[in-house]
């Protein structure tokens, strides 16, 4: 069995800060500034699109790419429409109708600011754009770049649809007071934060031009990130307050949500999130050193604190 | 100058039927069926989506695919794409936070069925499926389609962004009990109505493989009808009844909104109905035998009473 190859901390932490400026800086260029028509929404666009957010999906698109030798350039609208859509389904899912949620990265929600109405068509604007930017595509481009775009295009559409973040989001809501077993709850959270976060490394892969083989291991790294994201997530509303995280602490309890904490109980969620990272780390081993940025992103997931 | 076919109104009447009735068909069979987990978000996508829609969306992006010589095959994912998005735009403009609409086709409008949230999200979930639609597509198809594929995608992620359907809608909340122009009257609908019906026209134009004289008459085409279609739209509301219309009528009025009506007055504005009706039609002459679906469809859409 091989192992994970070693990593540098310290060069993992200045390679992502530098991958979350440079996403930063094209997703700024992606969208209408603040002043053209209509106004109202291209502020309420970047008003939670430059909200503080990680940047995990991007440096997930362009860490699996560039593990399989995809050029930045080509992996970069992924990694920008990924974020753009992430960022929707938070506006969506803070609205009154959905999770009512009156704060989000320690900022007051979209529709809080803007109204219910804008909130909307921001989460819609940014899911449109998300799609849009990916279908612009430079002359030139030959049959394979061409077919990786739509393929990447395809597999984002179905981690976005209704098997995926909407279904989860569904279930979420109808989960709501009841209560749900652990298998249920593991196909909601696959669904709903599993989907999308599988799609940018899986994503990432295919633009970047990865073998089978390669995908096969990058789906299994995907999966198991993907799952402890949102066990870490419970783990963390269960525990922390509201000024560490930037949103509402204890939501889930007070909602009667089940989460893998009133499931399975705090330690064993603690245990699961680190079997998790290890299932990703181990998944990673054949990659060697080209896996090193995804392995440091695994870790981050597991051990941030909010 | 060159003067529109003659049109055999009965065969026109039948091609259109049958249109309608393949993509309903295509239609049935892009989305996941009823029973399909979660089966409250189908539902609720199904209900909107066959809630007796004209089609007339599709009908043109096969219409102007055909003209220039498309193949139906390649043209239907983008007549279901737009239908998708069409249907979409209506359940999130509906909404209470929005024009709070409960009609629609003479049916209870998607929130009053299903409840805000899950109307939110069907809205989602047909955005999402639409460009997803688009991004599958057959192994085997060579540079040129793919590339079609792709700039159809464009053209469309374009016409429903924030400088499109999105931002017409925008426009219209914040014009609501203020008195606009005739220019920004013009502007707004150019917007949310007129930006689709283009991108239909339009994208069927370019997966048909139009050339650039084909691209542009199609294109001051689909600029005359998208405004006739709004022109006719306010016309019909300001003399219908919600038993024609299927839907609330006399809204406009009583929320105090800028039509062609309020602005220019009735006649006037059927009178422009006709004039855009007519340059619709010119700009088709050169086409010849093959703008007659178009031309049907372009006085469908002035001479409709509901």
């Amino acid at each position: 069995m091989t192992t994970p190859a070693p990593v540098d901390e310290a060069a993992a932490s200045e390679a992502l800060r530098r991958l979350r400026v440079e996403v930063d800086r094209e997703l700024e260029t992606a969208l209408p500034a603040e002043r053209e028509w209509p106004a109202t929404i291209h502020r309420a666009v970047r008003y939670s699109l430059f909200a503080g957010g990680k940047r995990i999906r991007p440096a997930l698109v362009l860490a699996a790419g560039e593990a399989v030798g995809g050029a930045r350039q080509e992996l970069m609208p992924l990694a920008c429409a990924v974020e753009m859509i992430h960022t929707y389904s938070l506006i969506h899912d803070d609205l009154p109708a959905m999770d009512d949620d009156d704060l989000r990265r320690g900022k007051p929600t979209s529709h809080k600011v803007f109204g219910e109405a804008v909130a909307i068509l921001a989460g819609d604007a940014l899911l449109t754009r998300a799609f849009h930017l990916l279908a612009e595509v430079p002359e030139g481009w030959d049959e394979p770049r061409l077919r990786r775009r739509l393929r990447a295009a395809a597999a984002l559409g179905e981690a976005c649809g209704t098997t995926g973040l909407i279904g989860g989001q569904v279930m979420d809501l109808e989960s709501e007071g009841r209560a749900i077993g652990a298998s249920d709850l593991e196909r909601l959270h696959r669904a709903k934060t599993g989907a999308l976060l599988s799609a940018c490394v899986r994503g990432g892969a295919i633009l970047g031009g990865a073998s089978e083989p390669e995908l096969e291991l990058l789906s299994a790294y995907a999966r198991a990130i993907g799952l402890a994201f949102q066990v870490v997530d419970d783990v963390l509303d269960a525990t922390g307050s509201a000024e560490q995280l930037g949103k509402t602490a204890g939501k889930d309890q007070a909602a009667h949500k089940a989460t893998y904490v009133s499931v399975h109980g705090l330690e064993p969620a603690r245990a699961l999130a680190l079997r998790l990272r290890q299932e990703a780390l181990s998944a990673l081993a054949p990659l060697g050193g080209r896996g090193a940025l995804l392995s440091a992103i695994a870790r981050r997931i597991v051990d941030r604190r909010s």
